[in-house]
């Protein structure tokens, strides 16, 4: 299993679709949908269109099948960073590297574009639905492809909100500055970052009708997944290489966020990133090899810089 | 045809479900759910989901099996409502005769609610599937529930997203202090308001399996009532009473919005408004005694205080 060549494919269709789904700088409103554009196409790991694609061919079907519901989880992710960023939020003046959204487009389109990420995330969502009709859909599927759709709207819709990633941001703030439990902490990250990650890894799985057993290996999947991925998060956040990660490092300690290193240390915090992702593979195997990109994702996301 | 009491019963049909559905105070994150429900519990005519219900039931269908997308309308419109008001845009600190949720609960949290509400619309309408299949469904209807559903989708994110409202909000920005052809003030007006109420009256319909005319014509239908109301806005915003508005009048001429007043002065524009009624009128006459509420509706919106 060549990890790299995988990630490196499957992002390139990622990239590709969705800039042919975003809509163009020269159709009105031009400004608004140069703002959308700038966050979706920043440079980044495309780590929730990636999951959405490995969650498909682990459960049998094909990538192509399910791109505009990749594109969407991305659309997701980039409107969350857009509002995350606001200055009545976090305050920050660059995100990968590049100046964030508001710095370049004003505060009003910035928080319109991110508005307008996420309900392009939702149409994006019933256009699969055209792709799926279109004879592309594995022929094990004995789902109507509509009610496979109606039910990814209903993991995405519950995923992005108060269920999900906002309600974490929500605890997130709150949060600041505070003495939290671990099971506190647990709720933030599950939320904040794992919902849309674990939604990824379902959705997939969902549209090419996989079985109720693989969705529900590919959840438990995506539930240790979130959770690896954010205690890194937290890790690189203090021992990180700034150049590489495209934002300051220490932000988290100097907003006084709740972090697994502030509430285990270091060498502890990646001692359970490794234990999540061990998790996160065990809930797979029984996928076999079908499995194997993903079993090496698990691997990638905390092995990154820690 | 008593259209009071119509709209008296539907908005308390309406108003007991979104209460129902809505995220309790009491479950995590309380402070969100209470902003949630602080804007989309304000006083209000309920416009938007009685249409949906009228438009079901010009169909021939029933207001039970549309109730979750007849909220998730009102949630939408909630949520534009909250992002309008913030600081960054009109920076309004009264709505509804209320302080603004961002005066009540801070910007970040007023942020969230928004966001949170939009994704939560998303939800209700994945619910709406439910209903369908529980045998309250229009007997005529020949397609599957998740189909139209799916349909539904399409149509509320394109009307929610940059096709529609947060399109015509950039547009709006962009033409404050300028002057602009009456294409281009149709524009706004018929993105800003004009595609939320243009799709409330469709949904309906294509939830209980209405014919393709029938579509057809309550599309019509919303165009023009949605034209209508923004006119007879823009005539309230001059010549309307404060207390019974419950925001102040005159903040479009200060902060030098294009308006039909500002084009075609207060006479000519509240022609324009009867006429854009009258159409709405007439494109539904093909749908019988059935669309009678919609026929009033359409003389309501423009009669309201002009």
């Amino acid at each position: 299993m060549h990890l790299e060549l995988y990630m490196r494919e499957r992002r390139s269709l990622v990239e590709a679709a969705r800039d042919r789904y975003l809509p163009s700088a020269s159709e009105p409103p031009g400004r608004l949908h140069e703002a959308m554009r700038y966050s979706v196409l920043a440079p980044g790991k495309r780590l929730r269109p990636i999951l959405v694609i490995a969650s498909a061919e682990a459960a049998g079907g094909k990538a192509d099948a399910v791109l505009p519901t990749a594109c969407a989880l991305e659309c997701i992710h980039a409107f969350s960073l857009i509002h995350d960023d606001l200055p009545c939020m976090d305050d920050d003046d660059t995100r990968r590297g590049r100046p964030t959204n508001h710095i370049m487009f004003g505060e009003a389109t910035a928080l319109l574009a991110g508005d307008a990420l996420l309900a392009f995330a939702f149409e994006l969502i019933s256009d699969n639905l055209d792709l799926l009709r279109d004879g592309s859909e594995d022929a094990r599927a004995l789902e109507p492809a509509a009610v496979r759709v109606a039910k990814v709207l209903r993991v995405v819709a519950r995923a992005s909100g108060t269920w999900g990633m906002v309600g974490g941001q929500v605890a997130d703030m709150d949060a600041e500055g505070k003495d939290i439990s671990a099971q506190d902490l647990q709720y933030i990250h599950s939320h904040k970052t794992g919902a849309l990650i674990e939604a990824s890894c379902v959705v997939g799985s969902l549209l090419v009708g996989g079985s109720p057993q693989a969705v529900a290996a590919l959840s438990c999947y995506g539930r240790h997944l979130g959770l690896a991925f954010q205690i890194a998060d937290d890790i690189l956040d203090v021992v990180g290489d700034e150049s590489k990660l495209g934002k300051p490092v220490g932000s988290d300690v100097r907003q006084d966020k709740a972090t697994y290193p502030k509430l285990f240390g270091i060498e502890e915090s990646r001692r359970k990133a490794r234990e999540e992702a061990e998790m996160a593979r065990a809930a797979v195997e029984c996928l076999g090899a079908a499995a194997d990109p993903l079993c090496s994702i698990a691997g990638y996301v905390v092995e990154r810089e820690l």
